[in-house]
């Protein structure tokens, strides 16, 4: 079938609007008509070509939200009719991690998720009859697209498609890493680093479990509003602390944070969020994506006298199992998401989206099908 | 009253054997008159200058057993009589510290013993009129020395001095990591790097809480045999690997440690302990002291993809409450001691005690006075 498609031809262009061919789902596979897209920083720096696994040409994309229209020989838990949100993180139920209550990474598919393919290592995807590459198993710039049965949630018929399509990602990697990996309790004080798209998720996954003190820390004074408007309690912009900004932080939460969560991809970034922890039990939780090749570096002793170092993917959360309970949460007011979702575009204005997210102008932009 | 004491008198230099003073013990203070002591890596890391935080001149030694003879005002948790292992990290019971479930390293008396005092801020050895400081708050080398109460553990009066004095330090340690700081459980596949005298408590302690691998590394053939003693079930000499050694222990442990433990100091092999941890869950557990100023490093990746970095002091127990334990494993046989305690010195002998270890030939040399 023919399907509209915003199209990576190589790194570093911008995406071209087109139409492209999709072939039916096979066998343990699913076509689903996406209704909604977000635009995250894991596109742009595959399209950048930052990313070393970049595969081109390639349909990009990974936090939608669509309806089933059509299912393979096998698949068993989702019909034709059910919304579901795509999973770039599956959930098999049965491979060694997902029997493994310490992790959600799931490694049933990983291999031809990596090489841009389905797991029957072929794609659906395709232009005048040369290969278009799948990302991370979800390709969600496209009006539809097919998926493994197991990476994908589904969720309440009820929920607009063009606020949830950001728990596919944004939303569920924040609020997890607080609840699924920090396990943080209420009580708890927090320094967050970045409050972007992940960021602010991460304080508003704070407040839900009553967190006492929640320190954002961004360049940017324009954020200060934002974390407000989600539970921060208090801001520091490193560029306004005379000093050090590891001291000033402890100081600030009497003693160093309980947790601390990076959300930029910045290595120096992410040694003062392991550093500005509380001596004995304090955890830093690593989120951002640092660039190829970057290290990070402190010295042993922060680690012996009781820090944690740690880091987080999709938010420790099992798709299947989390992501329709986050809905759930959305439905029921327990956490927000329309104020994040600050721009909404017609797929023709995906590259607008991008340059958004440049200039630092959206939280989130979201293109609607 | 006059005490015998082997005196740290400058960095770099042999320990002298001779009389110095010790005042009685004031307000919650107790005379401990010391039967035995371990030499341990951190009172040569201290001798040999290499600590910054070194202060000379000073009695070191940390690792004893003895018998309390006096108490000071307001002592109620020891009396005459009874038998203690001096601890380095105390347990007030009291602190932020002690009361966070997550730590064991009570603050209340951190900065007087960081700076060779007692908590009121003097020393209670001088020579001649002039000072000696304390060290780590313990001073086990002399054959009498001052402690507050909260740094004494109780323990059964029927264990032998020359045997559980191990247990103030390397004991503890090692065997503490693995229940304490990693909480390992039965089944599980560790790494052990360094097999010396921490090394194979923490061999010890896997094998006490049912593991199921115990890969022990190191560069000495000789520790083979000494690894195998105390529950090792593979062992790995770093340069008789073809290839590099972290693919060798991942593929060693099916994938990955559980656990990782490094017993060393080196910051290289912290980095090799935390990569040959398992992806989704592996946790490495830093052990050794690195020299001042030297930095640990990795790519972020190996901890977004679920290794955790952690470390462990003094096997993050809680001296009062887990060292009697500790006694009463050893004294039922839980746990084994004897064939670790390689020497037995007396205190003119403890140089050679030092000499034993820089030669690789002692686990554990252990001083009677």
């Amino acid at each position: 079938m023919d399907v509209r498609a915003a199209l990576a031809v190589e790194a570093g262009k911008p995406l071209e609007i087109t139409t492209v061919q999709l072939d039916g789902p096979q066998a343990g596979e699913v076509l689903v008509e996406i209704m909604a897209t977000g635009i995250c920083h894991t596109d742009e720096f595959t399209l950048s070509g930052a990313d070393p696994e970049g595969i081109f040409p390639a349909i990009l994309g990974h936090e939608g939200a669509g309806i089933v229209r059509e299912v393979g020989p096998g698949v068993t838990s989702v019909k034709p009719g059910d919304h579901v949100i795509p999973l770039y993180t599956p959930e098999c139920r049965e491979c060694e991690y997902c029997l493994n209550p310490k992790t959600n990474l799931c490694q049933a598919i990983r291999v031809t998720q990596g090489q841009g393919l389905m797991p029957n290592g072929t794609s659906r995807f395709s232009a005048n009859g040369e290969k278009i590459f799948h990302y991370m198993g979800t390709s969600t710039f496209a009006n539809f697209t097919v998926l493994p049965e197991i990476a994908l949630a589904k969720i309440n018929p009820d929920a607009p498609f063009d606020k949830v399509c950001y728990i596919g990602c944004g939303v569920t990697t924040g609020i997890g890493a607080v609840i699924n990996t920090a396990k943080a309790e209420p009580g708890c004080r927090a320094v967050v680093f970045g409050l972007g798209g992940i960021g602010l998720n991460v304080i508003q996954g704070l407040r839900l479990i009553g967190a006492e003190m929640i320190v954002g820390v961004d360049l940017n004074n324009d954020k200060k509003e934002w974390g407000e408007k989600f539970g921060m309690t208090h801001f520091v912009n490193p560029s306004e602390v005379e000093g050090d900004l590891v001291p000033h932080l402890v100081d600030l939460t009497k003693g160093g944070a309980d947790y601390s969560f990076e959300c930029i991809g910045n290595v120096k970034v992410m040694r003062d969020a392991l550093e500005c922890c509380h001596k004995g039990w304090g955890e830093s939780i690593i989120i951002g994506v640092a660039g190829a090749g970057q290290e990070i570096a402190t010295r042993p002793f922060q680690l012996v006298t009781g820090r944690s170092w740690r880091g987080t993917a999709f938010g420790g959360a099992r798709g299947r199992t989390d992501v329709p309970k986050i809905v759930d949460w959305y439905m029921e007011g327990k956490i927000e998401i329309d104020p994040m979702i600050t721009h909404t575009l017609s797929l023709d204005e995906i590259n607008k989206g991008f340059d958004l997210m440049h200039a630092g102008e959206s939280i989130r932009s979201v293109v609607v099908y």
